[in-house]
């Protein structure tokens, strides 16, 4: 008989164990999930675990043990019946802890189906400065977020790119868990911060999984050793749990492309898909799409699908599908404000975070998960780190459709802003891919 | 304008402050114990925090600011205009953090008020191995915990000395965040230990403090360093507050005395106030009493009064006083059952933790508030360490109303004692003063 079948385990003594150094055990950490989604391990004893797990972190074999139990809280969606053409698909996942400007997902999971890949993206919405995925794609008119089993199944098989909401049945313990790590100031635990995002990329049961962690100020970790951990955890859970992990670290001081809102980082990633855009955020797909090809054994260079049309052809079959006109015409914002340089230089940096900040405050973001988002609001961006600039000149637009908004974004955008009288001929342009972690850095 | 009156903290950014390494300032220990009593604080919130201060600690202003919250969250009692003969009567206040066979509460306070001081001891009930001061007191018949604030002071100014049971409205902050603390594992922080203790001794407006911090297995402190740390940080946190504050800390790996139950352990304290009891017991008690006589400025060598009766006529008018017989002959256990010695030796040691577990299980204490505990129940040494003891001569002797736990408390009896086949003619007995600080130790 197992010691949690004889109801042998308490909440206060599996915290003290882990208060005290010691490693819990599998039937410990089942038991203590398992108790709290049942209501019997109360939330300020799962606050005080929280908190021991962000000073005394977990070792690997406890992680994967709390992402399992996770998981076990809820459903897990299997694609491996998965088939065209009578050939079974591959299922590629890719997850992005958060940043400004990000779009990749856009343009990513259209380029990659292209190559006769599933890829899966179930999405959230926006929440503080960071955007969501679905915010952006809903300022497509008539695209429908919610889309039942039966039609993920069939969009895969036929267009092969989905993007959109997750079901609430996947990790209800994360959910209960986050909301409770939101109020505690436990969510920077790393443990905790991986084993919430593995448990819902693992049951939602792709064979690989591309993780795309953001370092810097706009990013959730701040430093790259930060990431670095982080990335490790990720892929360490993905590998225990079977399935191919691979981690990009990329850079998230300064926004990714000039695009920052939600209709606004749909169009740059329309250009993407044209064959154009932001050199940073082609960078960025392709990088994501050939470890994602790779995964999938796909021997191909995706920049050829950018240039050929085929993954423009998918993007906008897979915006039909869900209900979306890609031809329509975007929304736009009523009101608009422009920030100038006050004097000659190289912009040697633009601040994710206080443009993120400010692209919230114009009506982009919601501060409440029942807020609703401003489609056309947002912050434009004309110039780079790298560029050199003169007085006067146009250094950002501000959108928004709350005019009162724009003073003090446009504040923030100013001071989001360095440019140095430096003599050389501009700074070189920071390179976006940091580094990468597989199976092999465990 | 101060930062609360303008509502600028959030639980979630005191606890991100501490958990940082940064110092809460007086206003956000003030908010958030305010906030938690008001119910505004959530208790996954106040959780966290204690799990934060468990790890990061707190520096002195911040345990004193927390200590001075707690104690606002209540009323203050004030002895200053206790009078006796016309003259103000100082009052000294002697608080134990607990012990196996803790009995000197119920000698010391009617020797010290013998000298002339007011001595009041609000007291509560056992829980756990370590028993209570009033179930001691409540196998005298007739004895009365409850005693009103008028009762209080009219005994303090007549007899002079009290022990009763502490009112809910001391620092009612520290009963909510204990019961929170009992059950996440943050019992063992040493600044919420401290400003516990101390926001409801200061609370009771004594002029002078004596602590009896006890170290050892049978103590809540398990080492001289960690006792020294608490002892310091008590001492502290009563000079801060006005109040002269000395720690004395002391062996409790050994029981106190001979006696560790309810009754058997008023009738230690009572040979003790005869002028006889055991050695250790009488030690401890003259080396409190001498501090707080100096407390309280009175040049006396207590031992005086304990063998001339003062102390006697005083705990037998403080018994009177509460209703109590103090000629009555105390209840007594229906079963019995001797634990032998297995071989010849010397008794190198006796579990504290080991004989108080006994106590509890021959129903001595209680496992929940609510329990009733036995008079009669208890363990009886015959020897301590330093004894030498032959095959078959009894160890102690088990008591109880409930023969059924006999067995299983006999062998924790057993496993308590080790006696060593050792060449000399007996140990040493150890110390039981091990050191001392007060605020020149700061």
């Amino acid at each position: 008989m197992s010691p949690e079948s004889r109801g042998e385990f308490t909440a206060v003594d599996v915290i003290r164990t882990k208060r005290d150094g010691g490693v819990l055990s599998p039937g410990q950490i089942d038991w203590v999930l398992d108790a709290y989604v049942r209501g019997d391990v109360a939330e300020e004893q799962m606050a005080a675990l929280a908190m021991v797990i962000f000073f005394n972190g977990m070792q690997r074999e406890e992680t994967t043990a709390w992402t399992h139990a996770m998981i076990n809280s809820g459903q897990r969606m299997d694609f491996s019946g998965l088939r065209r053409n009578g050939r079974r698909l591959p299922t590629v996942d890719k997850h992005s802890t958060g940043g400004v400007g990000d779009k990749i997902t856009l343009s990513l999971a259209p380029l990659v189906a292209a190559h006769g890949v599933a890829v899966p993206q179930l999405s959230g919405r926006g929440l503080g400065h960071t955007g969501g995925t679905l915010d952006k794609l809903e300022t497509i008119p008539g695209w429908q977020a919610e889309v039942a089993h039966r039609q993920l199944v069939e969009q895969l098989e036929t267009v092969g790119a989905v993007v959109c909401a997750a079901g609430g049945d996947l990790a209800p313990a994360d959910k209960k868990l986050y909301a409770l790590r939101d109020v505690t100031a436990t969510v920077e635990a790393i443990p905790l911060i991986a084993s919430s995002i593995m448990s819902k990329k693992i049951a939602e049961g792709a064979d690989a999984l591309v993780l795309d962690v953001k370092v810097g100020s706009g990013a959730f970790m701040k430093t790259q050793e930060a990431a670095q951990e982080l990335a490790r955890t990720m892929v360490a859970l993905g590998t225990d749990a079977g399935v191919h992990t691979v981690a990009l670290l990329t850079e998230m001081s300064t926004p990714l492309g000039m695009a920052v809102g939600n209709a606004c980082e749909v169009q740059e990633a329309v250009e993407v898909l044209a064959g154009g855009g932001p050199a940073d955020v082609v960078e960025l797909t392709l990088a994501l799409a050939a470890e994602m090809l790779q995964a999938a054994d796909i021997d191909a260079d995706p920049a050829v699908a950018l240039q050929d049309g085929r993954a423009m052809d998918t993007w906008r079959a897979m915006i039909r599908a869900q209900g979306g006109d890609p031809d329509a015409s975007l929304p736009q914002a009523r009101h608009h404000h422009t920030v100038t340089a006050t004097h000659d230089g190289v912009v040697t940096g633009v601040d994710a975070l206080q443009i993120g900040l400010a692209s919230w405050a114009l009506g982009a973001g919601r501060a409440r998960k029942e807020d609703a988002v401003q489609p056309g609001a947002g912050v434009i961006l004309h110039v780079k780190p790298g560029d050199r600039v003169s007085q006067g000149e146009v250094l950002a637009t501000l959108h928004t459709d709350t005019p009162e908004a724009l003073e003090r974004a446009a504040r923030t955008v100013e001071s989001a802003f360095t440019v140095e009288q430096v003599q050389s001929d501009g700074e070189p342009r920071a390179n976006v891919l940091l580094s990468r972690v597989d199976v092999k850095d465990l």
